[in-house]
Order: structure tokens, then sequence, then C-alpha cells
């Protein structure tokens, strides 16, 4: 029998800060919001909803999803472009199982979200780096490395990067699109983080080239809304959601996700993700606030940028060996995510990633603070 | 835009009766009772079945399904050995990502359930038939088999089988746990009819030998509660658990369905599902005397032995061509599945399946004379 029942994916010891946890505080899930949706879902009384599900998604779930997106990007997408997934790693899977073979190479960004690189080695993908600055992805680099060697795809997370936490800028954006079509490979776009911009700076979706055969825009509702969903979408080309809908998995189970997607349609249709992700920007704009003011005095030898969204501070800590200090923060109780892990050749050594969502203000001060007392023979 | 608004996987034309639809009557799926179990989860006001779930899903749905297959198992089934899936479509593909790699073989019974042999070759498998009878797999072609080559599993459909509706023996499953310990192959048995029992005859799982590390059972909420749900387990050895829960999907998404599992868990808590189970026996029950009782009267031509359980008449008509006529039932509104399409190396031509649960009895003898009435002048 099982001594420890576990329930969430997160275990954190009875009195740590882990600024390394990547999670949405459990106190902002929308437990009501969510219970509302399901009410009204149920109250149809139509067992529609609990049939083996369509292929490419639940229809009028579609058309929610992408009245949201177009409310939200500016520009009209179409639900015949979306297909219902997951969620953004499940995105990434299937992305892999369709579009790769074994020992096929893939472009990163250095550094990038370290599980997708998980996922990529479970395919047996070829990994190779590429270069970002604080405004993504270096476009010269990329170049240089497609005169080299042709990859499958490109994952990428343009907006509020993790770990970096900066946005691709617009030209650049522009500029990928446009290579991707010369050289042909397809990009992923992770756009978790998409919506969660605390900034007046409207950042353009990679959905906006979409149209466009070689672009796959990745969505997830695990951020704006909650993780345990497992609930996703990706918006492509037909030619490519045609590839992806035609599996053995989806003829043998149906949709991926008819019962939740069922419930998520009516919290669109109701206008409260928007409500939601409201409250989520008020909530980690004071966070992020909280963060900074308390890097800045705490640590003034840090480096990093000030992000304008997502859940990150990418710090670098010019002489610690972040994956050695880690285990010395353990009595400090405080957590962090040593940077190597987001390299996929072992560098970014100094660098650490800290969290400034799963925690209230007190706490990100407070676990700040012991962080500093953590380095203060290191730095 | 859409034209067409696609909710469930099932599209029947308007007056036809499609017997070829191998899927729960809408009619039957427990909406009040997934209702009820929805108002008990979200009135705990815990948020924490929101957030990342447990990779191998969560503690406490695990614990009540435990106490639900224990009971009906009538052995003891141990939490800690089960693994949360979003259905046997996923468990399979998840068993080919992390168990094969392209080009590996595998054994199937010949004929199988023809959406798996999707997911086989989406895999890249090599795909070996292996003959059965009225008794399922027969255990020395098996062995002649095993004798030419060695598979990375073998998939078995051994209760109520798909199509053939015949069980495995209790000898022939003694001896096949046997082979695969000595030949060291998996056993990938995929039960998803095993509660669906309408004999008085008991039968056991293949989880009574999940403590072999060759062995793995698969089990599903989609013909014992609802499709939707995206929900199923899988009973295994704790190193092929280990392997299925170390993967960067798992990792980056946590566990496949902590939302809907923690629904589930309060109607298993609640003995809902033996009631539902008790339910559709009875509904079931009657639809496949429907099915027999119109068989016999109408098509006195057509072979088959009478099923015990699960969903599936598998009926041979000799001297048809069941594909060919397939186009022409389209005229008498009446549709099957043709055999050769559960046959992996194009054979059972003159077989076709036909389902009793998704149509009530008026439906199911209507169909069946309009099947007498297409087939008139081909017997």
């Amino acid at each position: 029998m099982m001594n420890y029942i576990p329930t969430s994916q997160i275990h954190i010891p009875e009195g740590m800060i882990d600024l390394g946890v990547g999670d949405p505080d459990f106190a902002l899930l929308p437990l009501d919001m969510l219970h509302r949706a399901a009410e009204a879902c149920f109250a149809k009384a139509d067992p529609a909803f609990l049939q083996y599900g369509a292929e490419q998604g639940d229809g009028y779930f579609r058309m929610a999803l992408a009245g949201f997106l177009s409310r939200g990007y500016g520009f009209s997408v179409d639900p015949g472009t979306l297909f219902v997934t997951n969620g953004i790693s499940n995105a990434l899977d299937l992305i892999c199982a369709h579009f790769t073979r074994p020992g096929d190479t893939i472009f990163v960004e250095e550094p990038t979200y370290f599980l997708a690189l998980r996922i990529f080695a479970d395919h047996d993908l070829r990994i190779v780096p590429v270069q970002t600055d604080e405004n993504g992805l270096v476009i010269e680099a990329l170049k240089e490395k497609l005169a080299e060697v042709h990859p499958k795809f490109l994952y990428t997370v343009p907006t509020f990067q993790n770990p970096g936490g900066y946005t691709l800028s617009q030209d650049r954006r522009d500029k990928l699109a446009q290579l991707s079509q010369e050289h042909d490979f397809m990009i992923a776009a992770d756009e978790v983080y998409h919506f969660l911009n605390y900034s007046d700076r409207q950042v353009k979706s990679f959905a906006a080239y979409a149209d466009l055969e070689t672009v796959i825009s990745l969505g997830s509702f695990s951020k704006i809304l909650a993780p345990a969903l497992r609930l996703g979408w990706l918006q492509a080309h037909p030619e490519a959601i045609k590839r992806l809908v035609t599996s053995g998995l989806l003829d043998s189970g149906g949709g991926l996700n008819p019962f939740t997607s069922a419930i998520v349609r009516e919290l669109l249709e109701a206008g409260d993700l928007e409500k939601n992700i409201a409250r989520l920007i008020a909530a980690y704009r004071s966070r992020l606030a909280a963060m900074e003011t308390a890097l800045r005095r705490e640590l003034p030898q840090a480096e990093f940028v000030t992000p304008e969204g997502g859940f990150f501070f990418w710090v670098r800590l010019p002489g610690v060996d972040a994956e050695q200090t880690q285990q010395k923060a353990l009595e400090y109780q405080v957590g962090f995510r040593p940077g190597v892990r987001f390299s996929s050749h072992t560098g970014m050594g100094d660098f650490i990633r800290l969290c400034f969502t799963f925690y209230d203000e007190e706490n990100i001060d407070e676990g700040i603070r012991r962080l500093r007392k953590c380095l203060e023979f290191s730095l």
C-alpha cells in the first residue's frame, strides 16, 4: 500500500519556499468559476458531451475558443484551424510523433524549457541549440545553423520565455516565419504565457502566421485557468491539422478531451476566461513587483531583465555555480531551478530561474531574503 | 467557418441503423450520476484537484479504483500498481512509445480490434497475427510463431473479444502468462469489456498476473461509465509503472487526467460505478437477446457463437463478400463493420461485426430485418 498519498505534482517540504516551482498558486485556481461552468454544462441535460468526441475537438468548444482568441489577438481565428489537445506537452509529443522520426534534428532556444527537452529526448531527436538575447532568438545565429543542418522543426517560447522571460521582437517574428518558408522547417511556437502580459505593450501571437504550412501556434488553459484540466489547443494550417487528426489514437479514442472541453466551453461563452485572466494579471503583476524589489534590495549583484509577462525571472549570479548552491539552499529552506537544466549543452551554469506566481508577496520577499543569506558567501 | 459542427465522433445519416458503430448508447450515458459526482467534488472546495497532478495519477483516486477492482476481481489490488491513463488507446500508444522501437515485431490476435492496428501502424511496428478460435488465442499457434520470431509484446482482448466476442479460457490464460515469462515478451491485455459480463460464468482478469513483469492489464471507464472522460488505468509491475511514469510528457504536464479522475473518485467512493454497471448489464443483456433472436429468425444461414458479454456479435455469412455488401447495405439503411477491417492480413472477408449496445431492442430488430433484405440475393 502507499504510505504517502500523492495528489498534485508539487511536493515541497514543510517550511520551504521553493521559487523553483513553475506552477500557478493553489489559491488562485478558479474553483468557483469552474464549478459554475460544470453546473451550466450538466444543466443542459444533453448526454452528447459524454460520448466519444469529434477527433479535432468539439465544434462548439472550438467556436467559443475561436471567439476568445479572435478578441484577444485582434484578428479573426477560424475554428476549423483549431485542434483540441491535452495541453502543450501533449501537443509537442504529438508533433514529434507525427512530424519527426528518431534521429531527426530539431532546433531549440538556448536556454529553453527544460521539460520540452525531455519530451524531445523521448523521441530520440537530435537537439541543436540556437542562441538567444534579450529580444529572443538571434536570427543571425539561426541562419548560421540553417546553413549547417536542416531541422524538422524549431521549438520556441516566443513570448515571456521560459526560463528567459524575454519576448521575441516583431521584426524577428516576421524574419523567423519567412525563414521557415525558405528553409522548409516547422515552427512550434509554445505560447503558453501569451495572455499573461503585465505590460501595455501588445505582442502578436504566432497564430498570425498560422495560415503558413510551416507554423503551429500552441496554446493551453494550464496557466490561464487550471493545469489539471489537461486542455489546450493548437492552431495550424488545415494540412497540418489533417495529419494530426488522422491517427490511430484519435480514430480509436475520439477527441482528446471532450468532457472537460464541454465544461470549459460554458466558461468561455460566459466571458469568464477574460475575467480570470484579468484577475491573474492583477495578482501576478503585484508579485512580479515584489520579486523585483526584493532582488534589487537583497541581491544587487544579480543581473536580470525584468520580465513583462509570464512566470519567471531569469537571474545571472556572476561567479556562482547554481547547481552546487542548490544543495546549500536546502539548509536555508529556499529553492530555485539551476540554469543548467534549461541548457541543451550544460551551459547557463551561473543562472537561476525564479518563479513569481506560486507564492504571495510576503513569501516571495522572504524567499529572496533566504536566497541572499544562502549566497552571502558565494557572491 | 464550419458548415457542420461536430460534437461526438458518431455521424449516422438520418434514418440509418448503423450496427457497425461500437459505442455506448447516448441514452445510457450516466448524466445524473456524473453530475452528482462533480457536485461532490466541487463541494469539497479544495483547489488541489485543479493543479498539475501526480504523474502516476491522484493517490486517492487510485485507492478508490483499487477498492472497486478488488471487489470486482475477488482479489486485492494495490493502488501502487495502478497508473492512470486517458483510456486504453492512450495506454497502447504509451506502451508502444516506451517499450518498442520502429520496426519491432508485435503479435496480435486474428481477428483483432481494428483501431489498435492503426495505433501500432503509427508506431511502425511489424504486426504478426496469431490464430484464434472460440476459446480465444490458440496457444499452439502462438508457440509456432514464437519459434519463428520474438515479439516485443502480444496485444490481446482476452474477454468478450472485439470483434470475436469470445473469451480466452482459464487454462490458456495460465499458459499464455507462462509463455510470456519463458519467451520474455509482454502481454498487453485490453480488458475494456471485462466488467460487462452477461453470463453467470466468472472470468479472471489478467490483473491476476500483474505481479509478473511481463503482464500489463488495461482498463477503461469508456464502456462502463462514459467515453468522453478519456479516463482509464493500467495495472502492472512497479518496474513497468516506473518506465511509464518517468517520461518527458508526464514530467512536464503532470498526471494525465487529474480533474476528471477527481470527479470519478467521488463516484467510486459513493459505490455508484457498481450500480451503473448493473444497469448497463441489464440493458445490454436484453439487447443481446433481441439481436440473437432476430439473427436466428432473419438469417438462419448466419454462423455465430452467442457472446456472453461485451458489445459484439461476430457473424460469418458464408459466400458473402462483406465489404462489397456494405455499399448495397446503405440503400437498405443499415450498417455493419466488414470483417476484413479486423484482419491484419485482409482475411475474414465473409465476416461482419454487429454491435448490440448502441441501439434499443426495436431498432436492433429492424436493423437485422433490413440486413436480411439486403442479403436476400447474396445468401
